[in-house]
């Protein structure tokens, strides 16, 4: 992919590059470099695949979308103007480019200098002095057919992509993938029915509500035509290759609730009503169980990302909505609310496989050995899932695997997803494999693992791809 | 103990295992190695030691009661059936033979390759390829004397073991250990009076409370009758060498109780009536306070083991029972309520020395510190307790070590307890050894501490059995 | 700086203490070494330096007001009376000594050695044999000019500090320090108004009211005299240099107060009547958006201190008040409340410069990524700030560098501050730079930094002192 002729000052990003011992080396060449990619996770659009979307200029396909980028940039002190507002492309591209510098010991310093190098090349330092010329060469790349979204997608040895999806989705754009000749990769949907459960923004929940009444064709004006929209969803997804739901909350709800009372919440909450906080609480775990129960009959599975205060600062929330760097990291307690839903799905012998990430450190080892608790019946059916977000870092990644292996089984485990909006965002998985093999490489070279190499790297291998693609069969 | 002609493939458990330093071997070998054992938190049956049993095969003393193997077999999609089923003890070895080669970088993997050297020695990496072979020369060995529970404790240079005793017990095994000539390893009970808080399960309680009636021969009808029962085993656990109490707790109880109240609480349970969070915790205070007192009077130690969820999986704990591997990490917060007991003992001029084990990381500097508040009146009389059940791991022992040292004085620590229920798993203490030197001697290495053997080793020594020792006065 | 000529053992103190590598060593001569101070933090009592006080020996200046000293004491079984009692000063610094052997890995046992070593040039081991050594030369060290307050400071480089002052504080000695011609270290207050909040102490509440209201010459008898007697002396300080306030608090209060409310609660106290908690953290959220506001206004830096359980001793603290080394590390949620603040602060477009400490290493990440939501308008307004107390260590100044640096700019990071009591403290800054260069260094050994020593130099050298002169700008 090299595609630029830009000048080299040194080789940060070089072949050894978190690689650093000769076991860390061999495993990386071995065993983890040529493994196809299962990115069972993501937030890449469908459209920008249906329509193999390509991007003009490196703003559009690096900066548009991307909030941990303006996330520093607003940390180095830039003006909102030139993040999100109405300053030219270039001009928010040098204030990122400003902003990089700055970014040293943040995953973002490496993650720039890893796509820059992998999709153009370019070996140098990105910074206010380079931006221009990285600009130019990125810009006369992406005009290629090389960079459009399938290109992307395949180049990096993409088996198949999951996008997150809201319930309410046609999939025109997943059906229109699939029925084309020449693009291999596997792009499946994911239920993500967050909104069901959203009682505490009544108005959009309402007008969601209506979204789905229409494209399930089914009346919700009481619980049970809206349980059965919800199904007819999912059969729907489960009929368009979809194999996972994914669910993103502070935490998991964990109070019991009759049909009877879901009943009435429901009905307060379509007629405009103010609901409890215990009656969302209780409402979110009667959906829960349902979702759960879908999950297990049609042997999905689940994934739970709990923990995120999200939209923490209003004045921003209001100007640019969702999503858009003021999320953050919160700190109540998950173990017992994660241990009722999971026992809950257990005794109704309906507990799909699951796979569940946290956003907080400490939450690591709660979690971990919670799901501990719910093995059986398979490989490792619950998994302790990757780093996620402000944890999706050296470090982070660290934590996590080492908290799977102090407490339970890292050979098991279904590895990377990068969760990411954009499409160069591919080399994260050689991110994480090279984090991954120098820390089991390290290992080795310590004596902590035997230095048998058929034995820990193919563990490092299936770690790569084949776990995921065996647990979640698609 | 090399008790075997099995072929050696490669030497992973070396003289140098996990220590990686010059100065980590020099502590080791000249300041760890040879220090006796005192290991005082087992689970280890007392009726098994007096009888001085044998094992038919290495099933019996290996997996049959190991709740940290069933755990990662189920992980590993191991059924129920060829874990705690009926499956017969080769199958369940085989069983488990399939998971090791899964569990790298797990400490079962440490674990179980230092048990196989050390007392049968296997050289090999173990797996179903080796199952065989070690089953047998392992079987031939558990034949021999050596391999009988007392011979165990003695060729592994155990000074003495506390067991862990329900206040009904009648510590005969105990008393008969004591009588027995030619075996010197002290056998000691810890009263762990868990059941008689245990208002939450309210007929086991009042079935415990009749059998305590029974054995002190007090009537418990009432609370004063109930407190002069349970005051009568502590006189009588005294009497038969035990010098500690043990306190297994999600946290410890903090809200006042009077002696009213607890009467009334006692009375309400006694008479099969329903008692609230808040009755039970006020119970559980009042108790706590009496224990103290007792522990304190007495000049015995009391343990507290906070924090983990218990039972999680109810349908394995309707089949199985307790402790079968389905506990995991809580995370409630820890440090106020700790802080209220331990001042109210200190007010009333009856705090005991204390251990206390979290088993939640996160807990770690919280917990530390707060012992450190009530330091005095003896050598660290408030310890911060050894890496705990999850925690008792490299990284979970590294961390212990690194909050202690950083917060208090690791130079009085009293040092690892194997907290286990198995007779092979003296070698645990070669273990914690081992990452104690290697943690101390890359800290001489980098020039963190200096290079002072007589001063750092001296402290690497003591922490191994003479702090325990003179701590504990048994 | 030395003054003795005591034997020299060995060298613990050596040149590159701490600089485990090449590029350590490089950044640390290069661009860290000779960078002034700006110690921002302190609780260096003022009327010491306006009166450039000597100390008679090396108990005055090192052992009377070091509450680690006597946690570390304590905790090694030395009597109260020899630490705080009324033993004599020799007598309690030999069971310092006593105890410093037993504080290897504390850091302690760092700071004693460094502090010897730069002040006096005690180059050995400090313990019980090498403590009358130690006395007397440092004892005739301290009777020369070098080792006054302010010759103290300035040979330390130290261009300006920043006390911690009561609101009803004169600030006289401030105001005579800056009249001083020949001292050209700023001494500049910080105004600390949690005497202001502490309704849960009523009498000392009332009692402090009362010298508020006599300070600022302004009735109290309602809440607007009180709101306005507090902001004159917001203005007094302002006008005596002070451009920072500080908080310490358990967490930062987050219920909605309105006015009327704080007036009822305000006249409650004032009655003296009790308040409840509800009441109390209103009337502290009602205060701190107050003075979020004024901060704003003067464009002052805003200080919390959140997370420690203080006094938990009770005994001690009737004996000996606070700050006596009976505190810890709390684990209450963090991070929600800390986002309440700062989101109405920024509602009400009145979001002072931030910097938020906290004392558990598991509030790291909540509190650092809350910071983040609310960057903007300027060059990281919200800090995330330096390893305190408890995590004033190794591996606390290590979680936090890598907690800012993987979630914000470590290159925006306005550095350390001492936190300290003692005029013996500065080196503290020594070994944080160590510390910081130790760790950029390996980073660029290990290639996770580019060896480019002026983009990563340029860094480190900010982060010594330009960042935070900027940042504060005093």
């Amino acid at each position: 992919m090299n595609a630029s002729n830009l000048p080299t000052t040194m080789s940060f990003i070089h072949d050894d590059f978190l690689l650093e011992s000769e076991a860390a080396h061999d495993l990386y060449v071995g065993y983890a470099q040529g493994e196809p990619i299962l990115d069972y996770h993501t937030h890449l659009p469908p459209d920008a695949i249906a329509s193999n979307q390509g991007f003009a200029t490196l703003f559009d396909i690096w900066l548009a979308g991307d909030h941990y980028k303006w996330r520093a940039m607003r940390a180095n002190g830039i003006d909102e103007e030139r993040i999100t507002g109405s300053a030219d492309p270039w001009d928010k591209f040098l204030a990122f480019a400003e902003t990089v510098p700055h970014t040293l010991r943040n995953p973002l310093y490496h993650w720039v200098h890893l796509e820059l190098k992998r999709y153009f090349g370019f070996d140098g330092l990105f910074g206010p002095d380079t931006a221009k010329d990285v600009w130019e060469a990125a810009n006369a790349a992406l005009a290629t057919p090389a960079f459009r979204t399938q290109a992307l997608l395949q180049s990096g040895n993409v088996r198949a992509v999951c996008t997150t999806d809201d319930p309410t989705d046609d999939l025109a754009h997943h059906r229109a993938i699939a029925a084309q000749a020449g693009f291999d990769t596997k792009v499946l949907p994911t239920f993500r029915p967050d909104w069901a459960m959203r009682l505490d923004e009544p108005d959009g929940w309402r007008a969601w509500v209506d979204k789905l009444e229409a494209c399930a064709g089914q009346d919700c004006a009481a619980l049970p035509g809206f349980v059965a929209a919800l199904r007819g969803r999912h059969d729907f997804f489960h009929q368009s290759g979809c194999r996972l739901s994914d669910h993103g909350l502070v935490r998991t709800p964990a109070l019991p609730c009759t049909e009877a009372e879901a009943a009435a919440i429901f009905g307060k909450a379509r007629a405009g009503r103010d609901t409890s906080a215990e009656e969302r609480e209780k409402f979110g775990a009667y959906l829960m169980l349902l979702f759960g129960e879908w999950n297990a009959e049609r042997g999905w599975t689940m994934q739970f990302h709990v923990g995120p205060l999200r939209n923490n600062n209003f004045r921003l929330f209001e100007k640019l909505g969702r999503d858009i760097g003021c999320d953050s990291v919160g700190d109540d307690p998950q173990a017992a609310s994660l241990g009722w839903l999971l026992g809950q799905l257990d005794a109704r012998r309906a507990l799909p496989k699951v796979i569940a990430y946290n956003i907080n450190p400490g939450d690591n080892y709660p979690l971990a050995t919670m799901l501990g608790n719910f093995q059986g019946g398979g490989v490792s059916r619950m998994q302790f899932g990757s780093g996620w977000w402000f944890l999706d870092t050296i470090e982070g990644m660290e934590w996590q695997l080492n908290t799977l292996s102090s407490t339970g089984l890292l050979s098991r485990f279904v590895g990377m997803l990068t969760d990411s909006r954009s499409f160069l965002s591919v080399p994260r998985h050689e991110y994480f494999r090279r984090v991954l093999c120098n820390l089991i490489g390290n290992d080795i070279e310590r004596g902590h693992l035997p230095r048998d190499m058929d034995l820990v790297g193919g563990m490092v291998k299936r770690i790569c791809y084949q776990n995921a693609a065996d647990f979640l069969a698609i």
